[in-house]
């Protein structure tokens, strides 16, 4: 079995690669939105979420060589949302893993279109895949779902309002991340299992899984935000509390957000047993999201 | 035969209930997003995509009863396109079909995911349909590449970087309103054509159709600019001018401009011929294009 550094290592080798063959334009008129689109997606993200996909897809048996397009399109679809969510009118973010966000290097008009062009190239995408139509058309029913009005894009639209707003409460806290976080995880997971046909009892697996993995990496991200090293992270540290954000941090405390990150990680890694050593690595993914911020 | 305004009266009223009916949410917290999505979305626009999409359904023979929701779709789209564009940071407007735009109502964070909202649901919308998957799953790439970064997006992206520039000449401006405007309608039409079966030579038809039709509605756009009347359009006259916008006025002549769109309109009404009178819509939406500017 490998360990959990080379599959990561190899998978997004893989990722990494087929993304920076998707885009490209022989429109002269086009190109710097292409630009623009490339330089966010080409930033060197962790890909957890593609990977996450081909995770799953190993842990029910299958082979994922059919599935990696659809995997691009999910991180096609989650830098759209870091380029809009870093813009001056949402977040007003100016630094995105330790380099110039997309609307400082290109503009605020152009960071717009190339998240726009993001989002619906990933609808192109996925809707092309030589794959059976039945279940792409489930696959983009639900992966819309997850990162529409409904989820992802309520999720910003609730944290805009409530910026500042210390006292959305443990409840809007909740809500707040599962939208614009573990909903996303949940719908790389489904779009697993629908290629994959999970059983129902594997579906089930999976769900609880997801959304006890999706809260684990929320947790994490927000004790990071309060313990981390700026270089590591590249981006500065703190500015949840200096934003007044409500975070499991600053809503509990540190002590708590760490206990309830490790009662969501067992959760997550008890739900994967019955999947057998097929599923190893997302029980490692949990194991690592826990450990990295301790 | 109908004539041609109760045909739109009817397919917009068909049109504006069902969009109506799309939106709802129950989560408190996203209530102001579907708001913000509803008000572009229900004020009112020709919903020339959706009609022409149904139009040529029926040109085809076929039905349209199972496919309002996707002609919905298509509107969501366009919908969500205005909203983008209105915003500050593109073509800073104030003012739509005689309304506030989004951005000034609800602000730019929440336009920008309004319009968000849209694009995404526009394809869980579509994908979700009780229709052949595989038709689905052709529909979805076909309109996603015309609205994506090689169409729509594109399109939108070379405006931004040419506005106030006069000297992007005839190439540059038909490149600009094909992708602006002529390829979402070609859209419209394709959609039809996979849905509605169409065979190889209506589809050849249906393209010069969608080609021509496109050219005479944009041409007008640009006649109605310069010489229409404020309260009709419900927006500023002789914008294009000030903002020094290429235009078929400004690069040709009003004159020629007019002979252009002439041109343009019989190639349109020519090539629906072969069609019949099924087509008979398809022929007279070209004429009123036409009139509407004179």
């Amino acid at each position: 079995m490998m360990d959990f550094k080379t599959y990561v290592t190899e998978k997004k080798a893989l990722i990494d690669q087929r993304l920076g063959e998707l885009l490209h334009t022989d429109v002269p008129q086009f190109t710097k939105l292409y630009d623009a689109m490339n330089y966010s997606l080409l930033a060197g993200g962790k890909r957890i979420r593609p990977i996450l996909m081909l995770a799953t897809l190993e842990a029910l048996g299958k082979d994922t060589a059919p599935y990696v397009d659809v995997a691009c399109a999910l991180e096609c679809i989650h830098s759209y949302s870091l380029i809009h969510d870093d813009l001056p009118a949402m977040d007003d973010d100016a630094l995105r893993r330790g380099k110039p966000t997309n609307h400082v290097v290109y503009g605020e008009g152009m960071a717009i279109l190339a998240g726009d062009g993001l989002l619906t190239f990933a609808f192109e995408l996925m809707a092309r895949q030589p794959l059976d139509p039945a279940k792409l058309a489930q696959c983009i029913a639900v992966f819309a779902k997850a990162a529409g009005p409904a989820g992802m894009v309520g999720g910003q639209a609730f944290d805009l309002l409530s910026e500042g707003n210390e006292a959305i409460g443990i409840d809007g806290l909740k809500l707040l991340h599962r939208m614009k976080t573990g909903i996303i995880f949940q719908g790389a997971i489904d779009l697993a299992a629908i290629l994959g046909d999970a059983a129902p009892t594997q579906r089930a697996l999976l769900e609880t899984y997801a959304r006890q993995m999706g809260l684990t990496f929320q947790i994490t991200d927000d004790i990071l935000d309060f313990t981390g090293d700026e270089a590591v992270l590249g981006k500065p540290v703190g500015s949840d509390a200096k934003n007044h954000k409500a975070t499991y941090v600053t809503i509990f405390s540190l002590d708590e957000a760490k206990r309830m990150a490790g009662e969501a990680a067992s959760a997550a890694i008890a739900a994967t047993a019955p999947l057998g050593d097929k599923a190893w690595f997302l029980r490692d993914l949990v194991s690592y999201l826990l450990v990295r911020a301790n």
